[in-house]
């Protein structure tokens, strides 16, 4: 389908795992100045001096993860150094290097690996970020990608789960559920490809789900917007497993509780139009659709007029004493218990 | 055969994702005062002031890199912290903390992942390292673990692969090939059993080879006994794709040659006499076999008087010009030229 059918294939095992590594990463280059020494020895070696370092890892399992059918490696490879680097940005903090170790099964030539780090290569430079390490080795089965990424921040700059108060404003960033209803979307267009391989998928209707599912961007821009407009988050998360799971996690993290008003919700009409043509409730995906990769957070009340009216922030809700619970305020003005059901890999 | 047979077995899914990491984290104790914040927030925090941020890290996949029929879940734990907390050691730095990733099938019993962290929890202990962040997920196929390793030095304490001088000479801790004829006894039991299940391995006449394969030690100890030798080596490396290839990546990166001596190796009397029962040649399993995870490095010469008769090292050899190439010299006084033979991974 949109999988690349290259012709030209090269065994991995005729480079060598020492050759391999040497082809894969050339297109690394330092930029960050705390980078002092990135790939070829045991370890890099990484000067921060005064600020504080802020590390976080991910592992992705093709099947799992991933599905080769629709993703493209190159796709690939720039959306798990973004589901990385969003970690980092979720910290209130700023993205400088990566560690990228991948194994693969024999069934994947040179090429695939090449697109895979192009897609990498070309997320480093975007965000600019340094590739400092990794591991290069083969699996017994599919692809699997581990990313280590790593950041710095001031001190009083770190923003954390645990730092909500119940007078709190909520904050999220862009759209949410589009990244759910794009996966919904090449689900279905791979049924139609399975049934019928001459088909002829007309995606044009959904390219912004599409490409939020495929292609995401970590919102490493926030932490420069929220500088400018001098407001400290109070606490801080990207919304990887789906809005509820993320605000259950503060609100435990913090011992608040919330409500969240579902009026409110910043939805793309893209999204609410594909919504209705699946027949599916749009509230219920985008509370519960995961990797949209914004940032959900909170602020002081006394920011309101901060950050009230601006396009890159939506409050969508409050913060309130840990016993009021943690609630979806519907449009009809019901009370609903939010509940975490993020989609959990390990029970699928 | 070692294996262990719990009758227990509590499947993952019941817990979830989030409950899974709860209950496997619950003994990971924060010691490093660089440690600002651990699991259970986007990312973890640290602060190394003037020190330098060492990173290493390593995948390591069932089938590839072990083999849990001889392999006890627990020592696999430990051993995947040993190999990365090695590879900080080899930079002459001081490990601090780990991340660790899980992905596993669902033939795992929570059981089975709990033996794998008390491993991990194990080696975190006796390494005084704090596990700081990490993933689980599922598998499609079999257990994959990914580690990234954190550590510290100031700048002029580490040592790259880069710094040896053609005057230097070659030094390594303990003694080699050990960890590879471990793997050839556990190899061979692993077949005697497959014939015959009710057959009991005696595995007493190898139980340091078998306890160099199964249950490493990184050598943290030698940075501490350099230190106290007012030794600062030139280059070092760790052992870990066997001796021949890590004196290659020395001289390659250092740009000089090398002259190893056969009659210098630092072999046990055990590996010696298991190579003779096995019939193989024991200098080729000491300068190819790997997994030994001792330090390689060189010093200045004129360290020379510092070094000799410590029971800690042996000089195995002295770097040349590098147009003199990289040699092994036998017992015969015949010169052999060293070829990187050590196992790799992806043409296996």
């Amino acid at each position: 389908m949109i999988e690349d059918k290259n012709p030209q294939r090269t065994s991995i095992a005729q480079l060598g795992e020492f050759g391999l590594i040497d082809h894969l990463t050339r297109n690394f280059d330092v930029t960050q100045e705390s980078t002092l020494k990135s790939i070829g020895d045991d370890a890099a070696v990484l000067d921060f001096k005064d600020k504080k370092v802020v590390v976080s890892t991910d592992l992705l399992i093709e099947g799992v993860h991933f599905d080769l059918a629709y993703m493209p490696l190159k796709h690939l490879g720039y959306k798990a150094v973004v589901v990385n680097v969003s970690d980092i940005c979720a910290m209130n903090a700023k993205p400088t290097q990566i560690t990228v170790s991948v194994a693969v099964s024999n069934r994947f030539p040179l090429e695939a690996l090449e697109e895979l780090f192009e897609g990498i290569t070309h997320a480093a430079k975007e965000y600019k970020i340094d590739v400092i390490g990794g591991d290069t080795t083969s699996s017994q089965k599919g692809l699997i990608i581990s990313i280590t990424a790593i950041g710095e921040a001031a001190e009083d700059e770190i923003a954390y789960r645990n730092g909500a108060k119940q007078t709190d404003l909520l904050v999220v960033t862009g759209d949410i559920g589009a990244a759910y209803m794009g996966l919904q979307v090449l689900e279905r267009e791979k049924q139609v490809f399975q049934v019928n391989p001459n088909s002829q998928p007309d995606l044009d209707p959904y390219t912004y789900l599409v490409e939020r599912q495929l292609k995401p961007e970590a919102r490493t821009d926030v932490r420069t917007l929220l500088h400018a407009l001098e407001i400290k988050p109070t606490s801080m998360i990207d919304i990887s497993d789906g809005l509820s799971s993320e605000i259950i996690h503060i609100c435990k993290q913090s011992k608040v509780g919330c409500n969240l008003y579902e009026d409110k919700l910043p939805l793309d009409p893209q999204f609410i139009s594909t919504c209705e043509e699946f027949n599916i409730d749009s509230t219920t995906v985008a509370i519960n659709g995961g990797e949209d990769y914004e940032l959900l957070f909170t602020i002081d009340i006394n920011d309101f007029d901060k950050i009230k009216g601006n396009p890159n922030f939506s409050i969508i809700g409050h913060m309130a004493e840990e016993n009021e619970g943690i609630h979806l305020v519907t449009r009809a003005n019901t009370k609903i218990a939010l509940k975490a059901r993020g989609w959990d890999a390990l029970s699928e």
